[in-house]
């Protein structure tokens, strides 16, 4: 049986929220549900630091990363992009958790059109979604990625998680019409959701990811790239498990560091023993100081989550 | 029971075609078989792209990459490398699949020179070859490497596979006298099967991978650097299964994306389910864009797959 | 039951000697123990080559790397860490098989300074353990890092290892005070165990890794970085298992190459049937050729293995 409801993913202002599509379309087992996505192509000017310094980003509906879409093994996605007539450039939509036609789904779209297409979700996992209109490599290094979750539509399959965070890890070029650089790997910062430490309160005063001693702790974590590889690792921890792709079936137990590639991505589970702050980094150092450092912070009266992606105003970037 | 035959891998002519070794050596579980295989050190021009530019290559019978060698789990493995009195330069062999002492069988051969070896392929899988003669990082850019092929001894390990293709990445330095840019990884392009764009019908017209929808296509992927790594991904698929080293005993379900080392590779399984175009490409896209994108092509009336490793004309090199 | 022992991990002059921090503390399942660890942290110069060269190195008790500690899962480890007033840098202590407050624990402590903590080694593997104060990358590169191994309490769980080895692959930077190198990946040479070319005989008459032919050999690999990623491999054989992160619950089978982070560790299996030479690399062909090549020799009458990590001269960086 399916039923049916419709979820618009409105465009955020700036960093003051993160949209949950999807969220409210978690299902039970029995019943695969439908999802009506609808993103929008924004070219416009974001904010990168603290500084207040402007950064002429491409993003899904105002912010980079764009909104996390989550919905359960089976269900179908209605997803539509619109690329409004203000734009510049063409843009397009590729999710990793599709099975779809690339040539007409995927094709790029010009200022001014709207293309639409369905898609069923058929493996679990978490997975990288982003623009593929050429050069790719300077769209989602300009803002134009975010994260799909696909829950397992048996959760018994793997441990419930008592709170849940997605990170995506990417390169940040501080020109951002430099294509060259891109293709040269010379990237100047290492970035988790769009911020440079934008996690990391001890050298900022900025966000964190909150936690209570003794809960397991999901990072559904993505590498946008889009050249670079990431060695994920929780200082002061253990990854209890680690599933590739963020598939249950496959299951690593007592990691402390997992590579994952570009265009990849990968569920990590950690159990929190006691009080404390718990960096999560790209042990490939030359990101970590430049920006891919998020701070855990375990303590026992920590708030609930109410939020996948916690925003924060950007902080400046490291000093070198 | 040993059976015997004779497989010699003759010297090809320019990129017209390829030649399977040991394809004609698929044996039954019952039946190890003994191969008689032959390659020769070439030295020679060959087309790198469209426009008629010649490469001073170094390969193994006259291509890049060399032929594709295939046998089974527990077969014996009798190689010959000559190295014709003709070229200029020491050359080598080493086989992946093999385990034997690398100095007595490695060992770099002069001009004039051939050496023998052999060896039993214990453990199944795609594994890379490449010639080891110093410096290695110029041998292997040159042109120097291929893929062996050990299927599994019980072909029931895994499912059965409706088409399979080799795919190997390497880097391409356009000056192949430059080996100091090999060590500065400073790449000017990146190659699947020797070629830049070989696989991308919609760019060049040129080659791709046929399928037909519902088919089990097997991807038998190695990475030959000399220093990459890669990032494996099918843009509008998933990866059905994945095998580290193509080992049917170290299987992945529901991949997106894949790290494939330099020097290494893995089995990639893909089931299309429908019509349409899933270009494969590493993520790294420094990579993707230079030139290490291969379009597989699924349509109703594809033609029967013949060859593991499809030639076509070398296309122009990507424009950054 | 808990019983006690003190293990002072004694400051090591030069390259001579090694200490096997914990190797006295092997447990029987029964009897979780207590090791009081201390370190010094050492400013001072080394011999990184056998020309003499000297190296202003930051190290753990005087060598790079530094000691290796070897305890069993459920042991409780004392550490202790002195930084002496001689010194000019504030230094600190990672333990990647600890699981406690990073802010508590691993700070950056003064010259003249000591600070202590406790923790339990819960997980079983090989764990990366390094100095975390800033400009952390640097700490690293300039030689502040070593091994941890965390037996499994149960030692049934994987089999039984004829003789072990440690390598810790890290990048060398001939400037140690050009922190912007490091950013910028720049490295002169690639080392195992702090060495160019430290165990290949064949090129300099230096030392080397030795086995029997049939011995299960067992490599416990950490990959230092600070940045790079390695692609390990074995020349002439194939890993019979690799275990991620050295949990023998991460169990993978015939693989010719793996790929272990920057931060990360993995342990390898390799048995060698036959007598001759097996160089260890990384297949990241610019890092071998420019120094992480180790050879195992594998010969009937090679002498009982009395050491984890053979010291040897440091040897001449390889010519490009």
């Amino acid at each position: 049986m399916m039923t049916r409801e419709s979820q618009r993913v409105m465009m955020l202002a700036g960093a003051a929220a993160i949209a949950l599509a999807g969220l409210l379309g978690h299902t039970s087992p029995a019943s695969a549900k439908t999802h009506d996505i609808h993103m929008t192509a924004v070219e416009s000017d974001i904010v990168i630091d603290g500084g207040g310094e402007k950064y002429a980003a491409w993003t899904f509906n105002g912010t980079m990363p764009g909104p996390v879409v989550r919905v359960t093994e089976g269900d179908t996605i209605n997803f539509t992009l619109t690329n409004p007539a203000t734009n510049k450039n063409p843009h397009a939509m590729d999710f990793h958790a599709a099975e779809i036609d690339f040539l007409k789904n995927y094709k790029a779209i010009n200022a001014g059109e709207t293309i639409s297409y369905t898609f069923v979700a058929k493996k679990p996992g978490i997975f990288f979604y982003h623009c593929g209109a050429p050069p790719m490599i300077q769209h989602i290094a300009r803002g134009m990625f975010g994260a799909i979750i696909v829950d397992p539509k048996d959760a018994s399959v793997w441990p419930k998680a008592d709170r849940e965070y997605v990170l995506i890890q990417s390169e940040f070029f501080k020109n951002p019409g430099d294509v060259q650089a891109m293709f040269d790997r010379k990237f100047d910062g290492m970035m988790f959701n769009g911020g440079i430490f934008k996690y990391h309160p001890f050298v900022t005063g900025g966000g964190k990811l909150d936690a209570k001693p003794g809960e397991r702790v999901r990072v559904y974590f993505v590498n946008a790239g889009p050249n670079e590889f990431s060695s994920f690792h929780p200082i002061g921890e253990i990854w209890d498990n680690v599933y590739e792709s963020g598939n249950p079936a496959n299951k690593l137990t007592g990691v402390q560091t997992y590579v994952v590639g570009p265009g990849s991505a990968a569920t990590f589970d950690v159990v929190v023993e006691s009080a404390g702050a718990y960096p999560l980094v790209t042990h490939s150092l030359t990101g970590a100081l430049r920006g891919a450092i998020a701070v855990l912070l375990a303590s026992p009266d920590a708030k609930p989550s109410t939020n996948l992606m916690p925003m924060v105003p950007w902080e400046l970037p490291a000093k070198k």
